[in-house]
């Protein structure tokens, strides 16, 4: 019965926490999405022999194949291949951020072995929209395999952004698609049906192919007044849930979250509030990018305050302009000035768009708050709202900031009282609304942890999907869908990959390990050279701290540290020893011992021994 | 006038985030809770020189001084001294944990030099309740200075616990006092006013002296329905408030919270439902240690539901052991098992209290989820309760641990819909209804990072408090108070200091900066024997590295390190360089930019020479 963990295991290429493998079943208390499924998977491994009839019924039609590649499990780093006869078509290609376990590394991708094994197959990339959990990447599979690209207009404007800066723009195959059209990928047909989210010209997809229909909803919310009046196309999905869906693969990113999200347009209501209270006072709004929604409202409210907007911010400039040129964003003649020029105006006469809404240590608010900001110096009263909410793990980022711009005088607006930031993603009742809009056979929540992954799988039930056809599975998992069943096959590679400078890959568990060890305790390096005939020490040995004490304020123990590694040396040659691997080893456990005990901290010892 | 923040610099010791330190004003927005008084501390400073009148007036009262020395831009390390014409008490002794900028870092004290300078003046140390932030770094004074120390009899307790830990126990003065009573200390009278808490038995203090009283609340909240049914003794805080009280210093923990905190007893009707649903299968509640009505209230309800109990962790046997002693927990006998024993009962007839309800990779919990724990694994259907909410910085933990907890199949209940979990500070009407009663003339608002102190001093405002009387100030500050004015009037050593292992103080800002770059980018160790009288190269050069690459991938880069290293050395030679220094430069900018280029990172470079 409880085989996924198994395959779980070997799918996971870099699960670093993991020790033990085995006796855990998949899914979560009495509920087990997954384990019916993954019963049917072994027994269909081993059928039992069937007898030939004389009567061959009809062909049964073939099973489509859907394999999430990353997105299960964790949030970020979304990509999903669809499979049928041979055909194969692959939805998003994001990247995620590295978390505290991995220091140094810039940023995580999906594994592509299995992507690269099946290049011949695959007949396109289509991109529900243009954030780096589904864009991000793409260069990085671009080096490797030129895969045509299918997205909406602004998506398509932000993957060119991307591939310049990777220099592999000119040789890319970038195609503009308008929702509400189709597109033909071997036996798929992939329609693309506009939905709202938090960076505008978003969607989801029907994947038609014999199998059936699959809808893909990428990240959605429904926003019944969103700003550009352009609601997500409620209608569309409809159609295909009147006509037969067979699986609905769903954002669970806010399935904990009850009831609906917020529309965007509730913002613009407490800028304008907000902007009146900050009258004479210079107002600095900090926000995602990539949320050109936002961007237009803290635009049109500047303007109606006869206000001037600057922007900073190296992302934001480029979104900015990229929007701005293919017409998402609105901005009038005369209201964008340099931030160069902002010392020209009067306080009361700016607005201020800047980066850093999460506390990124080199964003633009960051440098602002912490006064390492070339143009921008905070002024007692200046207002400045953060129109954001920490993304897990980045609430001490933000809370540092916010404390150091208060140090300085700033009135800083950030709690969710004022209603500064909306979500961009669906709530319970709008993935129930969906659910019973489509109307699916089965259900495969999306785009999670496990515990979102669980509570949109419990909505799914609630709304009378069956549990038995309610999967929650992990990267590198083969389902296999038919009218008839859906189960988990086999697992294919799937696992993450770090990206550290230019470096792709070169940075596996053990570099990790070491970097953590070096963190926490640093290092003691003892360098000796011996003579390669007499065997006997002829310089050293010297011992170098890094990250361990203050050297000057610890001369007592460094040169006590010398004398053990020569007793250890001494004793080594009068024992006869000459193999340096078992000198090492001794020097290595000497130091640790001794520093153990003195110190109750296990730096790492890296013992170099040079022949002369 | 803007004189604080320059102050604060030379205050505030090891402040490793900030760059620049002037032009900043203190406080924030058009509030200046504080320029105010900096400006009369200036003033007094250089006052104007006064006649000498022959009508002698009768001599002004002395003023109190305040010297908060932690617990100030912070959450943790709260202390603070009080001083009375040449008598000093001290308030409280706590530490706080190592945020992400502090690796390796076991806990965060105060710096006691200014208390260390002052030994004699000190009459005692008062302390208001058992929590870490508050008792933590009492054995750290006590190595320099054995202070008597005076406080409730469950947190005596605690205190004690620790003093043997660190065996100091036999020779500290420790003092038990009943809520209710008070103690002189000098020209100090000290009274023990109950207050709630989500530890028993928690106290603060009014500190009368001939200067006025000062209430000082420590942590508080004002539950009506406590556990015990103890309620915070509004009614002594009310008699001081009536008699008139010269300043309240309280905790500003939730002060961003609107409405009241809720009653302790909500968590157990929580766990009166939940235990119900659990029929028949296990239950394991995570929760703090130290919050022995929480774990009253479990085993409470395991006893109605006729279940047996058994406690996993250190710091959870450590506290329900001293707290069963001390009659501050109620056990039933035979309800207690060990948890070596649990396989012998059936899972429905099982509650299991741990550590871990943050998370914490070593805690009972943690090793729970990710099959680490000798005892206990969890089976499809045990219903865990983490009754808490993630501090923040532990979001992302708590996380892991939930979803690997749902892996296996547990029911988890974490959300704060199920009301598992209350706080145990006081939220905004809770704050405003101590300052209605105590009526302070001046307010100085404790225990907060600068967003809680903000928003803890409008409230203040709201109340009435006019805003010069209302003082946000930084640690090492001295406050001095009167009928008259409240004033800064100079600052003394305040920061923090770092215990790592044994070691306390003797890791700072550059070992820090050295363990942050090690853990980016690793360290590359380049090693080179030279002849000390020819001034060749005799051996090497050898490249070893750590936390770089993986070194088996990676071998043509250090070839190529090699080589380099090689050509420098021989430049060096040609010209004539014999200056250590000068090549170990030469090295580590070379083998750098060399790097940089290739890979895009900055790894540690540690050159070694040996002479022969």
């Amino acid at each position: 019965m409880n085989e996924t963990p198994i395959k779980k295991k070997t799918a996971e290429k870099e699960n670093f926490q993991k020790k033990r493998t085995t006796g855990k079943p998949s899914a979560s208390g009495k509920k087990s999405y997954g384990t019916g499924r993954t019963a049917q998977a072994k027994s269909s491994k081993a059928p039992a022999p069937r007898k030939r009839t004389y009567n061959k019924p009809a062909p049964p039609k073939k099973p489509i194949r859907i394999i999430p590649l990353g997105g299960l499990g964790e949030i970020g780093k979304n990509i999903t291949l669809y499979e049928y006869e041979g055909d194969m078509l692959l939805v998003d290609c994001g990247m995620s951020f590295p978390d505290e376990e991995m220091p140094g590394i810039d940023i995580v991708i999906p594994d592509f072995s299995y992507i690269l094994e099946n290049k011949e197959k695959i007949k396109g990339l289509v991109v529900t929209h243009g954030h780096e959990d589904h864009i991000g990447a793409i260069p990085y599979l671009l080096q490797h395999f030129n895969v045509p690209i299918y997205a909406t207009r602004l998506t398509i404007g932000l993957i060119e952004g991307k591939l310049k800066e990777h220099k592999l723009l000119s040789d890319a195959n970038l195609n503009t698609v308008n929702p509400g059209e189709k597109r033909d990928f071997g036996r798929f047909t992939v329609d693309f049906i506009h939905v709202n989210h938090s960076i505008p010209d978003a969607v989801g997809f029907a994947i038609t192919c014999p199998a059936g229909t699959v809808v893909h909803t990428g990240d959605f919310k429904i926003d019944t007044t969103p700003i550009d009046e352009y609601v997500i196309d409620i209608g569309r999905f409809a159609e295909y849930g009147k006509n037969g869906v067979l699986a609905l693969l769903a954002d669970s990113t806010n399935a904990e979250r009850p009831g609906y999200t917020a529309s965007e347009k509730l913002v613009g209501g407490s800028f304008s509030n907000l902007f009146n209270k900050a009258e004479g006072h210079r107002i600095i709004v900090a926000t995602f990018s990539s949320n050109i929604h936002r961007i237009q409202q803290i635009i049109d409210e500047a303007v109606n305050c006869h206000r001037k907007v600057a922007v900073s911010g190296r992302s934001m400039i480029n979104v900015v302009t990229v929007a701005a040129e293919l017409g998402y964003l609105k901005v009038p003649d005369n209201v964008l000035i340099d931030v160069a020029d902002i010392r020209s105006y009067e306080p009361g006469d700016i607005v201020i768009i800047t980066t850093g809404s999460q506390g990124e240590p080199l964003s633009a608010l960051h440098r602002i708050a912490f006064s390492d900001h070339k143009q921008i110096d905070i002024a007692p009263g200046d207002m400045i709202i953060i129109s954001a909410t920490p993304i897990p793990g980045n609430e001490k980022l933000v809370s540092k900031v916010i404390n150091e711009l208060m140090k300085s005088g700033a009135n800083v607006v950030y709690e969710r009282m004022y209603d500064v930031h909306v979500s961009g993603h669906a709530c319970q009742e709008e993935l129930k609304l969906m659910m019973s809009i489509v109307k699916p056979k089965y259900f495969i929540p999306l785009h999670g942890e496990q515990k979102h992954l669980m509570k949109h799988a419990m909505l799914a039930e609630q709304m009378g999907i069956p549990e038995e056809n309610i999967l929650i599975t992990v990267n590198g998992s083969v389902i296999e869908l038919s009218e008839k069943e859906m189960k988990c096959t086999e697992t294919v590679t799937a696992g993450r990959v770090l990206v550290d400078g230019l470096g792709v890959g070169d940075v596996g568990s053990i570099v990790l390990r070491d970097r953590k060890h070096l963190a926490d305790d640093g290092i003691i390096v003892v360098a000796v050279s011996i003579d390669r005939i007499s065997h006997e020490v002829v310089s050293g040995p010297d011992v170098v701290s890094r990250g361990f004490v203050y050297v000057k304020e610890s001369e007592e123990l460094m040169r006590e540290i010398t004398e053990l590694v020569c007793d250890i040396l001494e004793r080594c040659y009068m024992h006869n020893i000459r193999d340096w691997n078992t000198i090492k080893t001794r020097i290595k456990d000497g130091v640790s011992r001794f520093l153990f005990t003195k110190t109750k901290r296990s730096p790492m010892i890296l013992p170099v021994i040079m022949d002369v």
